[in-house]
């Protein structure tokens, strides 16, 4: 018996006895991986970063625009789906620097701050709250003695239900976390073989997954529309497609592959077939126009910015070339997958598989990477709340 | 060669090769143990736990109070020194309970809750948040659905710096935090073989422990008033003393034992003598009228109530008769002293020694308390803001 099979074993014992066949609850099981070891989502994340960065001339006019237009003595953001890691704090101190440039220029006296790191309970704070002291007096020490104090708080919970009392915020950026529903959408029973929208997938779970994706979306826009001030402004980072089929490839594919390693290991009887049936992404990639629907039905909102990027998923952000795609690009890419998908494949399947799953996944990704121009498409929004 | 004296060999050169010699950084150092298991505050907070129910009374007054007199429509909360356990939550759902009963007394509708965790940056907030989807759906449970969203975050930081906004909160509370000082004051060069003030320091160290306290709760309280709505309110119970000798034995006796402790392995030539000689507890236990005199000196509060209990070390806050006391109390007490003091020593002594000191401090407590009436005084203080 090999020590993979010894796991496996291992594991059945244990699901027998445990709760799996129950659905998933992402609000209990959805995390990036903790602390800032190997396997980390800290240290695999640096494509959320270069997302930021592409996307950061959005957040910069629109906190420009907040600044002036509102002139607040305490200055209140909010970064929804912060995660834990180097990204976490990078995004808001440059939007503090924007902000203390303005108000110098303005002759003003600079807002006191108030962040809130928000992401689900399971997130790993801890490592974010051990790094504040050193950031904060690095941000002192770039910023000079007269900036205010810069106040940081974590709020931990789902962003698709309330988290800050009423009118109490100004700006809310997320980036790369609105793609997460708040659920596995139910009737998916049909999407056999797959873990998320494929061309083969029926259109039934096409229209399960949509349906979810409005829900949750209206619900987010709902909560936050209470929560922010009048003309308090959103920046909203999805992933998501340019594309108006929801099973097209260039939102799909990295998943598609992920069901490759898993349905290899279903057939090589390392995998239980019906718990392949029964694992499904939560998650969505809207099309620029599904994002704009959803808020002009809402009406809380004005739309400023509407904005469609790429990046490959090695990370580089210019055209494809085959000697762009170096070798270790399928482990990078399954690491930081592993780094984002770990916490759902466990709870669904048990530890024991997860080395091996990503040891197949990051063969079959270096092989279509070396041969296609794979990419994320990126869809931003800038929005104002109607007074 | 023993198992003890390996691992202090191990911790000799581990130390030769760290920092240990500077300063203790108390912000970054101290934390109750973190987790849930056998040696984790969460586990071992029961005395705690009773001196939050023991001035319980207080808090309920004070925020019946708050409450009647600013109706506000977002209520918030702070709760300073939290730590990790079943305690964090405790005193605030009451808190809760009372003001929720009052609006609908009164006939209003309900407020939203806003509630902020703090404590220092090493302090396990994961633990907590992990904790707060079921204490919530509880809440919302008991309270029924007229009551307005409980809103969670955690802050980390000290309190003798500012955490949140100007004028944002309306009601904070402490218990058994404020005596810890931000620092371990300087010119204890004079208190060798004592490890907080005791009755054989020189005066020297008495006057240097008590500058540290009053620039500390002074400095407390500016940071506070800035914070805080005019007609806020503030609930603070300091470990303290009844005595105006700050080395009186009422405060000082727990930690004189685990000098004790210490200095016994210090002569078996398993402690340091200098090590020891340079450790001192960053701690002030002030009498009623020391944390009268400061809140006076500051000026921004009213004092609405000073009130002093007590607690047996034990956990029994009745009078003292020798059949109370139980064999395992020495056990017990070590126990919680653990846990609120493991950070502490294992950054100055490296943790090869840990386990010994907190068996020989076992059996030195187990000895004490059969003989003797051991008491914790706690003094309670509720003031006003000045509007």
């Amino acid at each position: 018996m090999t020590k993979l099979q010894l796991k496996l074993l291992e594991s059945l014992i244990y699901t027998k006895e445990s709760e799996t066949e129950k659905e998933m609850e992402v609000v209990q099981v959805l995390h990036m991986n903790g602390g800032i070891d190997e396997t980390s989502y800290a240290s695999n994340s640096l494509i959320q970063k270069k997302v930021i960065s592409l996307t950061k001339h959005i957040s910069e006019e629109a906190i420009t625009n907040l600044y002036c237009s509102t002139l607040p003595r305490s200055l209140v953001i909010a970064d929804l789906g912060c995660s834990s890691g180097p990204n976490t704090l990078f995004l808001v101190s440059e939007l503090i620097k924007v902000v203390d440039k303005l108000r110098q220029k303005l002759g003003h006296e600079s807002p006191e701050y108030q962040v809130f790191l928000n992401d689900l309970p399971g997130n790993d704070f801890n490592t974010i709250f051990k790094s504040l002291p050193n950031f904060q007096k690095q941000m002192s020490y770039q910023m000079g003695p007269g900036i205010g104090p810069c106040l940081f708080s974590g709020t931990p919970g789902s962003f698709y239900g309330r988290l800050f009392p009423s009118k109490s915020l100004h700006f809310v950026h997320s980036s790369y976390s609105l793609q997460w529903l708040s659920q596995v959408p139910e009737g998916l029973d049909n999407n056999k073989g797959n873990i998320y929208m494929a061309c083969t997938s029926p259109p039934d779970v096409l229209r399960a997954y949509y349906e979810q994706y409005q829900r949750d979306f209206s619900m987010f826009l709902k909560c936050r529309a209470e929560e922010l001030v009048a003309g308090g402004g959103m920046v909203l980072t999805f992933l998501g497609r340019r594309s108006e089929d929801p099973s097209s490839r260039e939102c799909c594919y990295i998943w598609e592959l992920l069901a490759m390693a898993l349905n290899d290991m279903v057939s090589e009887g390392l995998i239980d077939e019906d718990k392949m049936n029964s694992f499904n992404i939560p998650q969505y990639t809207p099309s620029p126009l599904e994002v704009k629907t959803e808020v002009s039905k809402e009406g809380y909102f004005s739309i400023d910015h509407l904005e469609v990027s790429a990046i490959k998923w090695n990370g580089f952000d210019d055209e494809f070339n085959a000697s762009n795609a170096f070798s270790d690009d399928g482990y990078k890419v399954a690491k930081y997958m592993r780094a984002v998908a770990e916490s759902m494949l466990v709870s669904h399947f048990g530890d024991a598989i997860i080395d091996e799953v990503f040891l197949r996944y990051r063969k079959i990704i270096a092989d279509r990477i070396s041969k296609e121009n794979c990419q994320f498409i990126n869809v931003t929004i800038s929005i104002t709340k109607i007074g």
